[in-house]
């Protein structure tokens, strides 16, 4: 790939880590740039005019200068990483249900599971407001929910979409093999134990941090 | 398509219009079975253990008898009916960008700007619970940004990457068009209004009903 790849990110986001990881299975070059997304380092004027409108990370930038384009979007970045490789499978079914557990996973998962961890972990209970902490308990169920679904899923299943990783296993697995730090309790989900230790003995594997 | 289609669904959902409306635009034969999700019929023992583990529709069914494969999330779903088609931009970046479309779709403007129709429209304001009515707020603000974001980028582009329409704008038409039944007011948003218009003409185009 003769592309330069820039990951605007913060390193604390399992977002930001799923593009790292995928790079990283892929034997793909990735430079990064950390912002503190706690100190609205993403909110600047100058973030929002030239990285994304939208105010988040990641952002994947490809190339460089004049000609370089974003990428917003974790489960988008991953995609245009994997294009034409092993991760994405090319049968038109399977690779369907591979994007069906990458929409499970920003709209199941990722809301539930990783925003708990956020406000647990990094903003701190005490710190939540009134409203926040009122949906500590409706995220809690909706966040043991998808790890149920998952776990009954894994119980016959190797990886998400059959016997060999695709991006689907690279978008949960980051905030699912961080979710007791979020109060979720892994040990009530022995087929994930086995699929994150799976994930972590492929070839390529890079830790979060 | 040698397959049957058959899409699972309720009515009166744009998770399940996206589909119908992407088989319309394709010209492709699509069979609907239809639920009331607020009977409860998505979470009965039968539909968990046949249709969908989630409890959710759509879904859609591929083939018929015991080959039969099951298909959830609408925006899979369709990805699996515009396979090959010019509703998928074959270029690698275009093809990343409409997914970002499609995962900002999910993320950030379906839990607010499609919940808030649901609870205001068809659970009524008066039913909702005291930790629903406190997301009221938040929600109608993440509504805004998102319907903001996305008029912002309409000022520039015909649809959403670009001249031609995509799977993106298929996945956020549905709970835009009707984002006034949750309350919003589209006509802070004009560019998002030309859209609407741009969309509807498009050949083969179904109402929602």
């Amino acid at each position: 790939m003769a592309e330069a790849l820039t990951l605007h990110e913060d390193p604390r986001s399992g977002n930001c880590y799923k593009i790292r990881l995928t790079a990283a299975l892929l034997g793909l070059p990735l430079t990064t740039r950390a912002y503190d997304i706690m100190q609205g380092e993403t909110r600047t004027p100058e973030f929002l005019a030239t990285i994304n409108a939208n105010g988040r990370i990641p952002v994947l930038k490809i190339g460089e200068g004049a000609s370089a384009r974003f990428l917003p979007e974790s489960n988008a970045a991953c995609w245009y990483l994997a294009h034409d490789s092993r991760l994405i499978p090319a049968d038109r079914f399977a690779q369907s249900d591979m994007l069906r557990w990458m929409f499970f996973e920003q709209y199941n998962h990722e809301p539930n599971v990783a925003t708990l961890r956020f406000w647990l972990r990094f903003v701190g209970e005490a710190n939540l407001s009134e409203q926040q902490r009122a949906q500590i308990l409706p995220k809690r169920m909706a966040g043991c929910a998808a790890l149920a679904l998952m776990d009954s899923h894994l119980a016959a299943n190797a990886f998400f979409c059959g016997t060999a990783p695709t991006l689907a296993d690279i978008a949960l697995f980051p905030y699912t093999h961080v979710a007791e730090e979020g109060g979720f309790g892994l040990g009530d989900y022995p087929h994930i134990g086995a699929w994150i230790a799976r994930v972590q003995d492929l070839p390529g594997f890079i830790p979060m941090d």
